[in-house]
């Protein structure tokens, strides 16, 4: 059974073309993994890569995109709109196929301790990969940005798990972590009122009282005038997207207001849509394993 | 790239245990194709299995069932509540992974014809591979049943695709044919009232002016007390699950009558269900091939 686990790196760059495409380079000409997709974006200045390898594929191209980040970015002149660390910022494993959440946490921390190595850069293990619970969450461990990090890496409780304590000069510190699939869903609504979006997602969020594995902001969409709200769902299983959306739905009845469509960014796993299928078709007793066809074929 | 078929035989034998697992050994042992799922109905007197293989895996398998078929079989000592013509009663198959319908259709009539040479069971081609209008549905080429099929023969319209023009003895009549993936869904109804289901499979499918690819008729399940739309999608692209439920629900409606669940059975295509995803959660400029991760691992 061959083992499949998933990559989404984000780096700090997301306007020059060529340090982008040669981050894709890596990944078009590594060994035992497969770039599926990836994107940047001027105003946050970033860019996000999603590949899929066997756990060493998936090692050896985390690490060489890592080293090539360090050559190429510049963290000290680095500006934009997402909260950043790194050159290389942010890079999670996900087990997608034959593989346990045990094990993409050691290709994590394999990666974590050969990018020290090899690159100098320190690491936070963050998420299922974490060392302590205040390193679970990337938002806490990235609080302070690039600019911050000197200053937070002296604390003890902020000492990195692989390096020195004080970030790269240029490329800055890295977060590698393990987790759940994520899907990222935004839901647009028939206002521009970003009052009502941030109403109704602080409603939904796990952090406000919502449901638990919802991470959520309203914002605004300058393009169609309209407010949104914008979402990670970081468990599909118990809070499953239907579920979402209806209490959204419902939530925005009460301003007037409707849902006229949503967004799923970047891939999501069949069985998290499939499952929105189940509950809305009220199919009695399924079972995704045995009854969709293309679970035989994998 | 392999290539995969998708391969669900009927035979007339739902009640003798023997037979059944005799039938689900030769799938069991044979190289190329796997046998996904079975199951046998006493009332119907009936057994559909699904199975998957190369083409040429799965032509030596249809083969082999339809002479052990030919062999255990007797039509004539046969009674069912479900239409049928032969011991093997039908054998489609499906183009599921890296094949064409062209290709699925010469698998029919390799099988076709290896069946009539081999067994010496007359066939008739359908759907996809019939070699005439007449013979593409499976109800008028049935009609008459095993019973009626001697005489039927004898008309010129109706001479085999292979084979005289006369059944065999005990084991009667193959239809052998390609076609795409049909889905088999059932709308359960909160009344027990018959002529209400009736009347909404009448509005529903489109051999009485309804949606053209839904075949469905009113029937009444005396384990729930209950009446219930049993259906088969033959089209999931032109009519979607989701399209011949609400249809369904809001028929029911004008009877006071809800939707109390739905049934799902055997196996349905990822996309299928995942269509019915995107329309009730609204997903705007879906792209089913690139955003489900599952794609990029087959």
């Amino acid at each position: 059974m061959t083992k499949l686990v998933q990559c989404i790196p984000n780096f700090s760059v997301g306007r020059d073309e060529v340090i982008i495409e040669g981050l894709a380079d890596i990944l078009r000409n590594s060994v035992g993994c497969t770039l599926l997709d990836y994107s940047a974006d001027a105003s946050h200045n970033r860019s996000v890569f999603t590949f899929v390898g066997s756990p060493e594929g998936a090692v050896n191209a985390a690490v060489a995109l890592a080293k090539f980040a360090a050559e190429k970015i510049d963290m000290t002149a680095h500006s934009g709109e997402h909260p950043r660390m790194g050159a290389t910022d942010v890079i999670p494993f996900v087990p997608v196929k034959n593989m346990t959440m045990d094990e993409a946490i050691e290709v994590a921390k394999t990666v974590a301790e050969r990018i020290w190595n090899e690159v100098q850069v320190p690491i936070y293990l963050y998420e299922e990969a974490a060392t302590a619970d205040n390193r679970k969450n990337l938002a806490t461990v990235r609080r302070g940005e690039f600019e911050g990090m000197a200053e937070k890496m002296q604390k003890k409780v902020w000492q990195p798990d692989f390096g020195d304590t004080a970030p790269h000069k240029t490329a800055g510190v890295t977060a590698v972590g393990a987790r759940q699939p994520l899907i990222a869903f935004n839901v647009n609504l028939s206002t521009n009122n970003l009052d009502i979006a941030n109403s109704i997602a602080k409603a939904v969020r796990g952090s406000s009282g919502g449901l638990k594995h919802v991470k959520g902001i309203g914002i605004y969409i300058e393009e169609r005038d309209m407010a949104q709200v914008s979402m990670n769902l970081v468990n599909y299983e118990i809070n499953p997207i239907y579920r979402v959306l209806e209490l959204i739905r419902m939530e925005a009845a009460r301003y007037g207001v409707a849902v006229i469509g949503t967004e799923l960014i970047g891939l999501a796993p069949a069985k998290a849509l499939i499952s929105s299928a189940e509950h809305y078709l009220q199919i009695e007793n399924f079972d995704f394993d045995k009854q969709v066809l293309e679970n035989h074929l994998l």
